[in-house]
């Protein structure tokens, strides 16, 4: 049994902990050979592939990144991408892909179990914790964990100097993170992209927490939209490459509350180092137990399948779950978090 | 309406958390008054009250510890206990009762609310994460990522020195914390108190790991026993208080794997900063949710009750269902664990 | 005797271990009293005081921030500005004023002693490590712990791409911030304020990274400018004051790379993160004898003065010599540290 | 030119980051050959060597331990040692031997050089920052940071159960991690081995902290002695080889204080966590600048030199001067930290 591994989109802390723990088990129990493709679906594309074996997992468990590399090649946006993959599958004689992504990497997956009757197994990988099926993903505790820190570190800047500090943090579609860290740094504002936000609003938060003597810190999430969404209009300038350039919504938001209360506000964008480094404990353990169950689906010869998180236990799903639609923040909770504003 | 509260039992990373949220909550959306009782179930004995308002809770969200205080008084061994509560909480026009705590505390709780209808909400408490009835405790992931970090750093001082380092971890009745923060760890053997370990396979897979020319971390909870049980016999001293004193089973395991096996090994026991310190993001998130929906239990005058995890919902259950077994490693997963052993 | 205290510019990790350390000596050693001004030079212009003392310095060493506040005013650019100081200062009956502060506060304290006789006693406080006289300033340590954090973990998620990272970090006009953490960080090129750097020397570098088959970090201070001059001119746009809007040399430099290597490059800002949050156990150390030298200034009435580290001693030097001119980066430093380059 | 490189004695964060920067700069800016010994002494006695060269050093940077190993093994007290040790560099025609260690290994160094005739570099190494003629060596910094988090996570534990909380850190002859963590983490009394302490005293300091409604932390040296002498006496006991074992000072401190004074007290040994793991910025900065500055050394044939800091710059003294005397605690600098004792 030869089973392949690949890691897609973008990078996440825990992806070496289940490329790993694949290896372990695979290796030691059940005595498979693997072939490492290289940086995602362009691995299989292009027959480019690494060593994968006991050996080159060795101390890569606390490692941030993959060391498979990643990439966001689509092979269905690719010419004859599915009958290339096919092939390299074939010619390297690899009897089972295990696939490590998120919504893309997974859809393709999903289609070529699914329609091409290639035996897939999928892992679940997203920073921003919005795929469906599962409770969480693994990287994402991390990213929280970072960005708790940073406004951990924030609010005595922000006391020192009676300044709105506004920090911008990962979440294009769904405002876990936003939700996570803000709620755990104590922020006076959280704004996700599940629910345009007023700034008006926001102005008046910033405010009453002035008047208790405190310096306020809003959490946004990079995706959040203002309800007027006049935000696009304003700021945008062309880049070096003649694209239209936004500046991010927290530094907007900045300048309006600024404009709006006459108070100083700064932007602090947390950007890259939400999703390097290495994992936290929580991520290793999720990650590892991923691994291990991604191979058992291996074992079992259970195709199609993508291992999730439900409660304290690994459960299987059909990897199209996964991507089926987003997993959102939902109203009642960012309701309930509410409580913590102003 | 007027609600009291304590914390009982050992401290735990996420108890000011669930405090903040329980105070925030019920002043500002349902207007209750609070009284915070000292020392856990010493308070309402004694009528030791403290402050407990929107002031008082400020800032304590990332603190350890509990404002409350805490001890292991236990109103069920002290003479008339049961009457002085009921008393007290007359005195002081205290409508409900929040108990955070755990075995001990809420086994009081249960009895005083289904046995003396003394209007009770629980809130589960453990660091050592071995109360049923919910996935996890608050403090359990901080003190995973404490040991975590110290595993992290005892590997490079184990594969300078070519030496065997144990890590001595709590967890008294259950291996929760070794198990978590030896995978995270990549340590070489985990041992549980719900397993009795084999010295001698214990020393085999110290001499496999140095024969692969790496050196080998033993993670050993400090309830974790020998099979042949002769742990007790040896090394028993006296205290300065005459008292008999064992050393743990770090120090012994230590001595017997030099013995067995010829090579130098060294014990590092983390105790009290496993417990201490700011909570992580998870803690502080869970521990919050945990005081939101332990007051809405009061709003809804459901007493009796326990909050509790499940997957990703706080969702309520019996007190007495924390307290009816203790929630050990089941063997599946440690198996599962063991691919790592050696 | 009566002491006030200030403290003046950006906020510091530190600050309130310097305060702590005067007043628990000031107090329990000497017997003085202590009045603290807040917000600076604001404090004695306006008369606008705190209360100072044991209880109120309790539990302060570990935060960041500043109990006093801080702000930027500057009496000498104030109508009246060092009369009304003097004259605040007559009033409360205030010997001697600790100032805690920068360039700018320093230079207050400087002219109030040497000119107007007003018993000063400074305290350097510079985030940047830019002040002469002193080895060290508290906060910096700190600072380029977080900033190397945040380097190596962007390694992982460059490595896992394949892309450059442009790293900004503080350092308006010293490069010390970006030369520590670069360096301890393993960064590929560090750019500084002190010299200007040649864009095709960068590209260089990043290359030749990139032929190695690892992915390169830039890590640039905030105030490095190119050779050729041409940042200010780019790039520019109109925020919604209307003010120009420069974007950050981070920025202007990864889209250079891009355009010029082919790579893509993307960067992070850090931000106010480096200076806020919990001091580093030297910064505590350093700041805490910092107020123990300064307060035993006081005792032997030697004013005028400034305490400063030399090598592993606390020295007095004369407050101007602070100011007299910019601690910045030795070329010979900036030399040696080039070998880890490209 | 082939240069030799060894490490002996306790690991130390930083080795690596030395050993880099040695390999770095002798290969791309002098063309040096480079044999690594493994083990400290042992390499050079049994021609024990390891690849080292730019691969080899690649990414270490950050890491702990020692890529080279590390031993006590002692050549003056080997048969024949030294010219066993002569006989290797001969053979493989070492041309000048760059030792990084403490005391002994420098002590052997300083004879190899000084009588001998084999052309050595030192380079200072000691956590416990006890080596004379260097303000600082690397690795203290990185345990002082480590065992100040700890001491800031008992604080919490200790505040909620009102117990004292005795901390065992590093520092056999000198109290230097003792007085900086102790200092950094707020303890109430910090006990070195430079001065015998007073049990009443410390007890005395105890009691006027809990008079004050706080729960005393105890930071002391392992190497720290009671005035009256009487610890060795107690508490004996045989270990499982038969050798006499004493429990430590901590251990021992902890319950004469809860004799004493009737409070609880707990006490927690750091241990090996202190050495472990990834070094500081600090420390990566200073072990990379001695690694930078030995090589320069070796090129300027100037042996028996130890490369030293010296306020902010790197120094080159006489090996011998390193290991003349020990670095202990000033008296008046210990005095100084008094003021927060109690």
């Amino acid at each position: 049994m030869r089973v392949g591994v690949l890691t897609g989109g973008g990078d996440c802390p825990g992806l070496n902990a289940v490329i790993r723990a694949i290896v372990r088990k695979g290796v030691q129990e059940y005595g498979y050979d693997f072939t490492g493709f290289r940086d995602g679906w362009r691995g299989p594309l292009e027959n480019a592939t690494v060593r994968l074996d006991i050996p080159t997992v060795r101390g890569i468990l606390p490692r941030g990144g993959t060391i498979l590399g990643s990439s966001r090649t689509n092979p269905l946006k690719v010419a004859d991408g599915i009958r290339r993959i096919k092939q390299t599958l074939a010619e390297l004689e690899v009897d089972a892909l295990i696939t490590i992504g998120g919504e893309d990497t997974l859809g393709v997956a999903a289609r070529l179990s699914d329609e091409h009757g290639v035996p897939c197994v999928g892992v679940p990988k997203t920073i921003d914790n919005d795929l469906s099926a599962t409770d969480y993903t693994f990287g994402f505790d991390t990213a929280v964990g970072i960005a708790t820190e940073a406004i951990d570190r924030l609010h005595t800047t922000a006391e020192s100097h009676m300044r709105v500090l506004v920090v911008e943090v990962m979440g294009r579609h769904a405002g876990w993170i936003a939700l996570h860290s803000g709620l755990a740094g104590g922020a006076n504002v959280i704004l996700i992209p599940e629910q345009r936000f007023d700034v008006e609003q926001v102005c008046a938060w910033v405010t009453s927490r002035f008047r208790a003597s405190y310096a306020p810190i809003v959490v946004v999430a990079e995706g959040a939209m203002p309800k007027d969404g006049d935000m696009v209009l304003k700021d945008q300038s062309l880049d070096s490459f003649g694209h239209v350039r936004l500046s991010g919504v927290g530094e907007w938001l900045a300048k309006e509350i600024e404009k709006r209360t006459g108070k100083e506000a700064r932007t602090t964008v947390l950007g890259h180092v939400q999703r390097g480094g290495t994992p936290s404990a929580f991520d290793r353990w999720l990650a590892t137990r991923f691994g291990l169950h991604a191979i058992d689906c291996v074992r079992d010869r259970d195709f199609g399948r993508m291992v999730a998180l439900r409660g304290t236990d690994i459960v299987r799903v059909p990897i199209a779950d996964a991507t089926a639609r987003l997993k959102t923040v939902d109203p009642a909770l960012y309701e309930e978090v509410g409580v913590f504003f102003g």
